[in-house]
């Protein structure tokens, strides 16, 4: 088969099990900044605004945020594990997190932290950094995307280390990927001379040529060709005091256009720092950081800085870019077809179907890219596939409630899948984990009728309290103080028919939560 | 845009409402065999075995197979109106007749026939004349398709009888009809001179020169070129009598292999046709009607036959042969494609998106054809409509339901559709049209928990009656004898919960039921 200048199959290995924390040295000052905030367009239909990419766990078992955090962890002293994300998406991601993810594995939960407004990158690391700095004048960041899959293990560990030890000096440390394809899909870093003294196992700092842009074939073959050319991982380690220092001195130097406000950027984001994160989105925060220009922090400061350096590693990583990622999920057919789930084909070549439950039949294609969630379907040409935000817009323009939320919502205390919606009456599948229950409620303009069909549900209704097990109904009345709580050993299932004029979530009013909601 | 060959977009006008039969004068000892046994294999997913094409409503209000009949009934005595379909078919129909046509405008619902086994139309064209002539040694039959579109109107009853008055000396009269288009998809009939005394209204009776398979492009051209080539519409009108005269006729000539069977076609189908309908599907019946050949009646009889004739008419017509003709369904956009349902497109050309009710986006397809159904999806290129039986074939040896039946079946007394279905319970959604009720029953191994969502319920359990307003709740347990009635005036709507171990339709004994089930 001829090279696809569109793969984008990388699997990278990820041990299955946490690692045990306390066999590690945690790095001193060490604090990560998990960049969460990224809408994941792309995957739509599997992503949407309120579930983006990172939320997504298509690619194993917990989402890809769960494993960005559950890496970086074991190296962090706790309380230094943060997550930078959008005002709208906190609050999902927090629910999120907590079903996702082990507060025991993660040292409590991470911190979330909501930009005051999105303004692209280098804003948003400035604030973060000049948040560290405030809390700990010695403190090293490493800033880490959230939606891309990464080796864990040893060679990570032994990763973040040297860049630490590098960063220690003032530089930035940008960690390199070698690459294995010539990749169209990725930015590249040209690694200059090894730095001295710094090095582990064969690993060793470099100076940086220069950043290159996503290159087109021919440019990236002869990258792989010429040698010393890594994939940009995103991924960036560096004093937080450093990081405003560059940025300021980027934009005195005042090379390009994207680097000049470097030392407005600094200035409003410590400024914003000595605030609480609360107090991040307020009026007064927002509208300074609304006033700062919406660039990158590779473009304002790491393609201007002196003090660049980049560390090259052998992991296996892949950025998750578009839906083609899918294809790394199963193994090709003989015709090159990837299917996953219940999908049959006959005589379509080099295509990837995805389904998420229905059946998708294929008849003929070539080079296609099907993707199926219960909700929606998505039909491009594989080369098609890193425009699929065009489609994402097309659907915002025309109000698709389809490009917002997905069918399946998490909770912390499990999920709810809405079933079929109607004028008067929505149906819900609302699963509850053994020993979790949902807060205490009301409902203003819904009654609920729920049919328990699997397990045990413990109902509490205006203070009476219930038992109800399988083929077992009860009623909720509008204004009615109401709890569900699964008191059993297995999964509860409750099928919920909700009757009204108006049916929409934010008709709730919660008197008690387990998680404070 | 050059010529098509895929094209199948007729849409043939249709009179909206029923004649009024008062005014029109009945051809006396004229029978209807409407064929009605096809599985539609090539509409999947939107037919399915148990919901052939004949069944569909999407190409209007009706389905085609209520419109075949409206169409022809004006023109009959009432009881002569035949419905020939198999075993498996027949309660479907039966079912969904009751639903879509009104008896009135049917004079009576017609008589449905089975086969005692599929062979083809040769066999089962005989054994419906056969059955004719038993009744009426004069019959004059009109064998119809039940899913093609045609016109209705006066063009169409003066061929019928200008057919009929044909038909009278003896002769098998096709319908001819006058191609708009050089066609690949039909076969075509070459007329030969006109009769003499034959005419109304310009139309005149012509001798048959031969009958074509589906051409070429090449030679659809030319045969439109030519003229005389008409398009072979599978209406056949005949003396029931020389239907058989004829078809042993042509078994005696046994000029191929597909005639030299017609003395023991005709015999067999004579035999038969001696029992009675109920009886044709006896394990006696079945064993003699299956040691006939499968062959079909065209090239039994219709190819071999000097006594075969052809009426050329203008009717707008098609055969709905493939998926593609959903593109006749909407207009088309200003790239060529045809968008019905809630279906985006991204810089699409020249495809056909259909979607029954789920969001389909498509990005950059080039003569792709997107059918959507609340179960599954089926994903070609429209080069490839023909081959849908292929994907049919593939998830039959899969096992796949998707190909038996349809998410919501029709009833008699309104539809019901599966909602969601997973081991230990089944969501259904009950729509009863107002004055309906549905058969009381009982089932041995579910309760069903039922939620009033729209109108009035009239619930019978055990002989109690409850009435039910919109947001009322009830429970049905296993063994409880209960009916459920619309007593509203408006269609009432039920979420019905069925849980048991055991959850398939055939658990139910009925005790009356207003359609004899």
């Amino acid at each position: 088969m001829e090279h696809d200048s569109t793969r984008d199959t990388a699997r990278p290995k990820e041990t299955s099990s946490p690692h045990s924390t306390d066999q590690l040295s945690r790095i001193p000052h060490l604090h990560a900044v998990v960049l969460a905030g990224g809408s994941g367009v792309r995957f739509w239909p599997l992503s949407r605004e309120l579930t983006p990419k990172q939320m997504l766990n298509v690619f194993g078992g917990t989402s890809l945020l769960a494993r960005a955090l559950h890496r970086i962890t074991p190296l962090l002293e706790p309380g230094n594990l943060h997550v930078l994300t959008s005002e709208r998406l906190l609050p999902e991601l927090r629910t999120h997190l907590s079903a996702e993810a082990s507060p025991r594995d993660l040292l409590g939960m991470p911190e979330f932290l909501a930009e005051p407004s999105p303004r692209n990158t280098a804003p948003a690391i400035a604030l973060a950094a000049a948040y560290l700095v405030e809390q700990d004048p010695e403190a090293l960041m490493i800033v880490l995307p959230s939606d891309h899959l990464l080796e864990d293990g040893a060679a990570w560990e032994a990763t973040v280390r040297l860049a630490c030890e590098a960063a220690e000096s003032g530089s930035l440390v940008t960690i390199g990927l070698e690459p294995t394809a010539p990749e169209t899909g990725y930015g590249y870093i040209k690694a200059g001379r090894a730095l001295p003294g710094l090095e582990d196992g064969g690993m060793r700092v470099h100076a940086v040529d220069r950043f290159v842009e996503k290159p087109d074939e021919t440019t990236a073959e002869a990258y792989l060709a010429e040698g010393g050319y890594l994939w940009n991982s995103g991924m960036l380690v560096a004093r937080a005091a450093s990081v405003l220092s560059q940025l300021r001195s980027a934009g005195r130097r005042g090379m390009t256009e994207d680097s000049r406000h470097g030392e407005m950027i600094a200035q409003i984001a410590e400024e914003i720092a000595t605030m609480s994160p609360d107090e991040w989105v307020s009026t007064s925060a927002r509208e300074r950081f609304e006033a700062l220009p919406a660039v990158q922090f590779d473009k304002a400061v790491l393609e201007i800085s002196e003090r660049v350096t980049v560390l090259p590693v052998s992991l296996e990583w892949s950025d998750v870019g578009s839906l083609l990622s899918l294809g790394g999920l199963a193994p090709a057919d003989e015709r090159g077809n990837v299917l996953v789930g219940p999908a049959v084909d006959v005589d379509s070549h080099d295509s990837i179907v995805y389904s998420s439950g229905r059946l998708v039949a294929t008849l003929g294609l070539a080079d296609a890219l099907v993707v199926d969630t219960a909700d929606a379907t998505l039909v491009a040409p594989k080369e098609r596939a890193q425009d699929v935000r065009l489609v994402v817009e097309a659907l915002k323009a025309a109000g698709a409630p389809e490009v917002v939320a997905p069918r399946t919502a998490i909770r912390p205390w499990g999920t709810w899948t809405s079933l079929f919606k109607a004028p008067g009456y929505h149906i819900k599948l609302i699963e509850v984990l053994p020993g979790k229950r949902l807060s205490l409620q009301s409902h203003e303009r819904r009654s609920e009728h729920w049919v328990v069909v699997e397990g045990t549900a413990r109902v509490e209704r205006d203070g009476e309290v219930v038992e109800l097990a399988a083929n077992e109904s009860t009623y909720i009345t509008p204004g009615a103080r109401h709890r569900l709580a699964n008191s059993g050993e297995v999964t509860l299932r409750v099928i919920e028919v909700a009757v009204g004029e108006y049916l929409e979530e934010d008709d709730i009013v919660r008197y008690e939560d387990d998680w404070d909601r």
